[in-house]
Formats: structure tokens, sequence, C-alpha cells
């Protein structure tokens, strides 16, 4: 197994609401995690994608991204999300998928030289919900902290 | 039943994620709205509370407050989030509750005037989960806005 597929597998045997919004990993590479999730089981009391749903989804593409370049690297850390910012700017009416990459003006060099230096670093992602106009339905920038095991 | 109680019945039969957190409705004053979930179906790889469900809890706490209060005036709205920002301050390893109240410098009259003259209000929550050393896991500053129906 990949290491991608092996993500994918122990996201839905380990977190439970994960494998309740039937979440799957659509791609990844080392500049961009995107993890899907159907409507059916993300839907609220008006029949769009519950906001809960893609904080949740928006949140785990930015940990992931993270996660999946520091296992690249053998590099066995704890990664932790240590705040974010949300906006819902549309309503989501199919299928979604969330979109995570590196926030302007970090790099993962920034990130390995920190980490490499001081066994913590700390990282800011921005994650995006596309919908099919080019518009984004919400946005979520968040920082996280990776944190070396001893 | 009571308002409450269809509350928490609607959110149940609704919204597939709050079943899937097992969220209850624990307690429901004019300023203030508790909804709760039991840790076992919420936890993330790490055996603690997994930040999309603190993320969903929080965010439907806030919007509750929000929606009795509204039904309470028998006012015919729809409630949607615009945008929030979450901190994570301590991992959760209990059972937990998310405490919404209005944010400093809300009041329900300055709203409740905006929707009767516009239509439309917004108003700022300020939404938290308690530990039980009297700090808080998580906040969560989201604002919402109202919009009444033709």
């Amino acid at each position: 197994m990949n290491a991608t597929a092996e993500f994918e597998r122990s996201l839905l045997a380990d977190i439970p609401l994960a494998r309740a919004m039937q979440l799957s990993l659509q791609s990844h590479a080392d500049d961009e995690l995107v993890l899907a999730a159907p409507l059916a089981p993300n839907v609220n009391d008006k029949g769009c994608a519950f906001g809960g749903s893609l904080c949740s989804l928006l949140t785990l593409a930015g940990w992931g991204l993270i996660v999946l370049h520091l296992r690249a690297r053998a590099s066995d850390c704890e990664v932790y999300v240590q705040d974010s910012q949300m906006r819902y700017l549309a309503p989501v009416w199919q299928d979604f998928a969330a979109h995570a990459r590196l926030a302007d003006g970090e790099s993962w060099q920034g990130f390995d030289a920190a980490l490499a230096a001081r066994g913590r670093a700390r990282l800011r992602v921005l994650c995006r919900v596309p919908l099919a106009d080019g518009n984004d339905a919400c946005t979520l920038e968040a920082r996280f902290v990776a944190i070396g095991k001893r």
C-alpha cells in the first residue's frame, strides 16, 4: 500500500467522523492534497453541505498535507491544528472536495529547517472548496504545529 | 414537545453528522445554549476529541442559540454562518459540551431591531468548550446572518 492509500485507510480507521462523512483521498502531490466527500451524509437542514462537514474536511486536508510531507521524509512527528479562520461564501449543493496548499509566504524548506533545528515548527495552510463556476464555496486558513517525538 | 426538545429532534433528524456525533442538547436559556457530545464517536487518531467534531459542535451551538431565540418569537428566518475563528487550546480527553453566548458588544435587542427594520441582521456569538479545570479546550467566535423568509 502506498503512502496516500495508507493515509486514507488510517483516517477512516482512526476517526469515526471521517467514516461518517465517507471521506476519500482524491489526489496528493507535494504541494497539494485533495480530500473529497459525497453530499448525502454531509447535508444540513437546508439540504446543502453542513458547515461542520466543510470545516472538518478542510481541517483534515490541511493536516494531511503536512502529515504526508513528514511521512515522505520518515519524520516522526505529531501534527496539531492550533487555530483557523473559516469563511463560508456560497452554499454547496453537490459532492465536494477540499484542496489544501501552503499559505502565501510559507515553504517546506523553512518548515523542515525549523523542525530539524528546534524539534517543532509551525506552518500555515490555505484550504478551499472550489465550485464548478471557479469560485470558492468556503476557505479555511489554519495554523498547524508539528512536534517531533522524543 | 417543547421548543428545545423539538430543536434537538430536528438537528438529529436533519443533519446526519449530528447523529454520527451523538449530539444532545444539555441546556438552554435565552442567553446560553449548551450542546453535548460523547468522546467515543468523536475521537481522532490520538484518542482525544477530533477538531472537526469540536468545530461542528461549537458552530451548531452558536447557530442554535440564534435559531431558538427566533423560534421563541415566531420569527420565520433562515440562519447561516458567515465566518468564524477557532482556537484549539488544549486536547479534550472526555465527553465534552459547547457553550454558546452572544459575543461582547452584541445584544438581542439590537439584533431584533435590525431584523425588524431590514429583514436581515448579523450577530457574533462566542462559543467555548470548557474543561474540568476551568480553562477552555477551544473557542470559536462566529458571525451569523439571519434572513427573513418572504
